[in-house]
């Protein structure tokens, strides 16, 4: 190890920091005879292919001089105005300048925590939660305290009881943090009347809400819920959005929409955060849209994740013991599994590796660091035979154990 | 104005933080009719072309899967170690590990003051100084104070004095910023002699040093001096690199180069910021240095930029009269002027934008509000022809307002 001799210099904030278990672990199980089901990458298979190229092409042609100089730290204003009326369930209310393009929505996270947390203030999220949305909280010094979860999504009954509790306690809340749509990585839905909950409760204490919501395109049952955002009176949700699970995670593209004060202090923020965002991948985007490209990729995107989805489920009801539970997500990338209570997925995890198959467990997505005997299984980016096979293998390691417990 | 309702939740840096008064400017005077010299962004007739064009072809061919997906935090590795062993002048002590590929040299500055910056702690700058290098630092709640820059750079011996006066108050300062070659705004470089004052002032006091290197592969004359990281020997220099200036700024390629303790840190910083850079534009700059296009390309920029230099510092000295004094930069983009003591060149400004003509101010480069009568002229961007009509505009409106003063 290298350790800095310097490191008696480290901010606060760095000297808490740690890189991120589930990233580590990602890295670890890249090998390629790996079968894995950890990472949440979405599948090359549905990569934009020539119509890039045609569309690189002509930019390089018609618009060299712009393309490769620096843009505006809000981004490409025609790119803002399509975005605002085709992807938002709230365009009536959304003027470009209710939007910031930023770089993935892990970059609008991070600029909502510059915005609106000092150290020490307090946030709560789910008992699970995405380790990006927590982790930009701990960047600023912010502090994450865990609020259950069950398939309806956030309890917002306990998150009432909760804040009642801190109140009391003298401690003051900031806000929630919360990816209400098929929730990475318990793949559950905040249901309508929890939502409408939470942001009563988010007036009654005076809290900001960051509505973390990369799946919303990828809805395989009807169509998503309004968002925080659309259903918000007050000004006080920020819905960070990305474009890295229906078109492409490479090009970096996301957006926070919110109120334009709020979008103001972030574009601010993001002045001395990195200055502005890549500008091929906004021209690419934009012309991508013009071309009226977009909504058939969503489209079949959703087609494409639904059966893998559905595939994993079947071959998970045809090779797990009964002793597991899991949910059927109404969309996204994942399903969460629940082993016996007194078993540590660490453990399968171990045994799992060992046959070539990988998955990622569950207790690192727990602030409270609960949530030993549980798992993420992500059906995104493995292939139909890798889940097959690693589904059988899981089925086998899993069968095995309940018969030497028995 | 859409004050925000709910500014009273913003964070103390937030309710702080206002919108850079340069990048305002910039955005004041981006009017067709105005003849600027106000920006310091590149020229796109040096802009990359046809071969890229190529490049994303054969990408799409051939890597499709890997451009469009997300990549690991610290950056395509293959690249990093070409930057290594070709942009760097350590390549001897540079392995990958000591490198991380950020989003322009701003995400690097922004990730260096999150690793080693809490609220309140103390960076000395240049008086001028980039303002993207201060206003990075207040963004993690740091201070700057600053300390004179003469023809050599930052002056190191004003520099020990304030260090020491500030350790009589008790004061901890953290670091030291600064830009050593062909500074923004001043144009100047720090000497050899005071690179490595710095570095002893440094060590005896503790002290980190970012070193924001944009330009210094646009050296005029000669060759660049050793930078800050080549001298030091104690892990203290944290580099921050940029090819916004020779290749393309809206490709936003970087990188931070040191210790590999600090550059874990930073990635560790990086995986919350915005998790990992654009992956197709580090691919396309791979295949760029790949196919042995990058050198050709820095030593065509560098003639470009001379010669414009060269123009304009001609035009300047037949336009402009005695009274008025301005540096001859060895290499980057900028000359400095200083008007009389006690003129404003702000009012300058107000004319010249009168007239169709514009600059900066250079007020706002410096941390303690001098520099009045200072300004910033770019010769950059502009065409000849603009630079030609807006330093002879300029050139009347001083001899005028000196006229008129006799």
């Amino acid at each position: 190890m290298d350790t800095h001799p310097l490191q008696h210099l480290y901010s606060d904030t760095a000297q808490k920091a740690h890189s991120s278990t589930i990233r580590d672990l990602c890295a670890l199980v890249a090998r390629p005879e790996i079968r894995s089901l950890a990472g949440g990458w979405p599948d090359p298979e549905v990569f934009p292919g020539a119509e890039l190229s045609a569309i690189f092409e002509t930019l390089m042609r018609e618009r060299r001089r712009e393309i490769f100089q620096y843009g505006s730290t809000e981004g490409v204003l025609e790119l803002r105005q399509l975005i605002a009326e085709q992807l938002m369930d709230t365009p009536e209310v959304l003027a470009p300048d209710s939007l910031l393009i930023t770089q993935g929505s892990a970059q609008g996270m991070s600029l909502a925590c510059q915005v609106f947390l000092d150290p020490g203030d307090i946030v709560l999220v789910g008992l699970p939660s995405y380790f990006g949305g927590t982790g930009a909280v701990a960047s600023r010094g912010g502090v994450c305290i865990g609020v259950p979860v069950d398939e309806q999504g956030l309890d917002t009954e306990a998150l009432a009881r909760r804040l009642a509790g801190l109140k009391a306690e003298g401690r003051r809340v900031k806000g929630v943090y919360t990816v209400p749509n098929f929730q990475n990585p318990a793949g559950v839905t905040l249901s309508l009347e929890r939502r409408q909950h939470l942001l009563e409760l988010a007036a009654a204490h005076d809290l900001i809400v960051f509505e973390d919501d990369p799946y919303q395109d990828l809805c395989y049952e009807g169509s998503a819920l309004p968002s925080l955002l659309a259903l918000d009176r007050e000004g006080r949700v920020v819905q960070l959005r990305s474009l890295s699970k229906i078109f492409s995670p490479g090009l970096r593209l996301g957006w926070a929409a919110g109120h334009p004060g709020i979008i103001r202090k972030m574009t601010e923020a993001k002045q001395f955060a990195d200055a502005t965002s890549n500008t091929p991948s906004q021209f690419m985007l934009l012309e991508y849209i013009k071309q009226d490209l977009l909504a058939g990729r969503i489209r079949s995107n959703r087609d494409f994740y639904r059966q893998k989805r559905d595939f994993m489920l079947k071959q998970m009801k045809l090779h797990f013991p009964e002793a597991i539970a899991w949910n059927t997500p109404q969309g996204g990338f994942f399903i969460f599994v629940r082993l016996p209570e007194d078993w540590d997925a660490a453990d399968l995890l171990q045994e799992s590796v060992d046959r070539d198959v990988a998955f990622v467990t569950g207790q690192p997505f727990f602030v409270d660091g609960r949530g030993k005997n549980t798992l993420r299984l992500s059906f995104s980016q493995a292939s139909r035979d890798d889940i097959q096979a690693a589904i059988t293998e899981l089925g086998e390691l899993l069968t095995d154990r309940i018969s030497a417990e028995i």
